[in-house]
């Protein structure tokens, strides 16, 4: 295989050129006038751009090279089948009433975020962990929260990731001013304790080596691995959290993808309460990416060194820095968990975990590693030895397809390239084929 | 008037206690649990709570007391009217396309916002003003595109803020690190320029006064005091801007009530693109609180003291903090900005207006200043020699009214209350009643 990876990588710079080009055009008045403010020192240290903007740039290059490419994109993490009936109509239903009644209307700024849904939430998705509805807060999704999350620590607070993994914990953690330089050569910032997960650890931390920090973002199952911890391991984890007197930041985004009977969330571990939040979303369990719509939990118990809740200043956060998620968006997630609603949202999930499967096969067939899957929409693929913003490339010039670079989810990416299994069926075998030609 | 306001102010510790009561259940178990995570200091610097849940709280408190009680809210100011038919049905029929149709799916991140809708606001309402829809960011409110520019800001600006005013600005900026302490006297924060409005230099600050800082809060017209800024009062401000080298940060929430041919948008003051930013919303134009739907201008000529855009960084915000704005929402201001949908719009603010000169008239009756209520959905009262808190609380208590003390909106509001517009005409008609019966 090592023959596809022929493309030098693209230097930082001209990346930060293509994305301009893409979303901001350049003015074409020159100008001499400048404020006197000075840029966010905080602002410049992050490294490049995001991720997925980046990737769509490239996207666009490519069409640009190719106008008649039918490209396939297992790139972003982007549900592809439509809403189940249920949820779709009962936002219609909302839209509809917001028309007719005047009850619906307004911020209802007494409760903050819908009190039944906060209820729903924490009976049918935390039954038997004692999380009340109170404890819960509606948002507009989980990247959203973690900023939110990320103004309530502030910039003294030290942190860990596991490496690799999404990058918005870094991303907020370099705005909000937690972090040192980036590092040129390995790519990893300052003062991040970076937690490698990789084959040589089966996905989760070796914790013995794992210096104290305050926080620790733990994304399970893994994007972008796809790993999925068992018990015995997030036992583990909590006790590291007591023993250390850190906070878990438990993104759970993707848990409705385990069936492995593995925990589908923090509270399941006795303790967690005391130390861990959980960041969750609509978006990936019901195809809600667009609709906006999550949630995170802060648990009563979760103190500071001084006594005083957590779930107090995060409160203050969301009625200071947000106004609730949209109604509608609203009502959506409370048919998806409704019975019949909440049936259609694991039957979505199954979808997806058979295209995972045809990929893993069509992997397994290149005689290439490729991890995840089971437990998660997304697969891990290894390319030992080379560098992922080239394999990136080579995929997409040679079979007109969307993957995502290792490397963007952190330094210990760098030889893998993620793939996800959201998307129509026909797209993925079509993507499965064009990937088995490249052997033959 | 005097003998109506005999009650003691509610210490701040108290409201603390009850806001907490009322959002955050108090867990019964004691544990002796901490982790050694220290507070964010800057979160402890957050005077007492935020206004409007402060409100709610003491309103349940009301109705305990009085459980017949038929309460009238004028105070936050929610919109109380049907959504435009045109608007509400836009919204439903894309919650049915959703349900049907691939291509409305996902998180369209290769726009991160809804192409057409920035277009659409970008002709429609800053139309003659040389805003691109490339510099239009759709957001999910101006509160919260608030925080997102104080993260985009950082902790090491200078922020001016007019006083009275909204309060998310300076909270904002408490959290993000922009002030010191609190000074217990006047409730103002350390480090923020406070520019006072009031009766005596018709609500416009005295810039000659003003201090030179970073960033420029101006809400116009203003919350709380209904005053909106005349064309040279706009041009001053962005002279001062440019002497100065600041940024402004101009948000025109409340930019429909406008009918006095006072400008909408600080764009229509020449040389505003290169100092101002401009944060707006459909919340209070169209009745959307709770569909969540604003937007953020950042004009590609307004520099850092560096040469580097503004914009490019709040793109890199919002790619890395927030995932756009909900499409149905977004399918809702596409209706609003549509030629029938936007006189829909301007009807509701007249309606709206008409419930504000009610209102006026009333205070004049009983002898009262009230100021606003002509370019805005506010009017804001003053009660000489009073504290505002005082007066909320035994006009709740006497006419069963919700207000808005004053003092929430910085030192300079003490005196006043704020009075919404947004009601059903025949609960204005009655609060209007109630109140004229306290002269009786």
């Amino acid at each position: 295989m090592s023959k596809i990876f022929s493309f030098s990588l693209i230097p930082c710079k001209t990346l930060l050129q293509t994305r301009a080009s893409v979303t901001v055009q350049e003015t074409e008045n020159v100008t001499d006038f400048r404020t006197k403010v000075s840029r966010n020192p905080k602002m410049e240290r992050l490294r490049c751009n995001y991720l997925f903007p980046e990737i769509s740039a490239r996207e666009a290059q490519h069409l640009k090279k190719y106008p008649n490419a039918e490209v396939i994109s297992l790139g972003i993490g982007d549900t592809t089948e439509p809403l189940p009936d249920t949820v779709a109509s009962s936002m219609a239903d909302v839209s509809f009433a917001i028309l007719l009644t005047e009850k619906l209307v307004g911020f209802q700024f007494n409760t903050v975020q819908m009190q039944e849904l906060r209820r729903q939430i924490s009976e049918t998705l935390y039954k038997d962990m004692g999380i009340k509805d109170t404890e819960v807060f509606v948002s507009d999704g989980a990247q959203c929260d973690i900023s939110r999350l990320q103004l309530l620590f502030g910039a003294n607070m030290s942190i860990a990731v596991q490496d690799p993994t999404f990058p918005a914990y870094v991303d907020s953690g370099v705005i909000i001013g937690q972090t040192g330089d980036v590092e040129k050569e390995s790519g990893s910032y300052q003062k991040i304790e970076y937690m490698t997960c990789g084959p040589q650890n089966s996905f989760f931390p070796d914790l013995s080596k794992t210096a104290r920090t305050d926080i620790i973002f733990f994304c399970n199952p893994n994007n972008p691995t796809g790993h999925a911890a068992s018990r015995q391991q997030l036992e583990r984890l909590v006790q590291f959290a007591q023993e250390n007197g850190s906070i878990i930041v438990y993104d759970a985004a993707y848990a409705v993808y385990i069936t492995e009977g593995r925990p589908r969330s923090i509270y399941e571990i006795p303790g967690a309460r005391k130390v861990a939040i959980e960041v969750s979303s609509f978006s990936k369990i019901a195809g809600f990416t667009g609709v906006r719509l999550g949630w995170t939990v802060v648990p009563e118990e979760l103190l500071y060194s001084n006594g005083f809740p957590v779930i107090k200043d995060f409160n203050r956060i969301v009625c200071t820095c947000f106004n609730g998620a949209s109604r509608i968006a609203q009502a959506g997630g409370l048919a998806a968990l409704s019975p019949e609603g909440f049936k259609a949202v694991l039957s979505l999930a199954d979808y997806y975990k058979e295209n995972a499967e045809i990929l893993l096969e069509t992997f397994r067939l290149l005689g290439l590693r490729a991890y995840g899957g089971i437990n998660a929409p997304y697969l891990w693929v290894h390319f030992p030895g080379s560098n992922s913003w080239d394999v990136f490339n080579e995929i997409l010039e040679k079979t007109h397809i969307i993957t995502v670079p290792g490397s963007g989810f952190g330094p210990a990416g760098k030889e893998f390239i993620r793939v996800t299994a959201f998307g129509h069926r026909e797209k993925i075998l079509e993507a499965s084929k064009r990937l088995r030609r490249l052997l033959s």
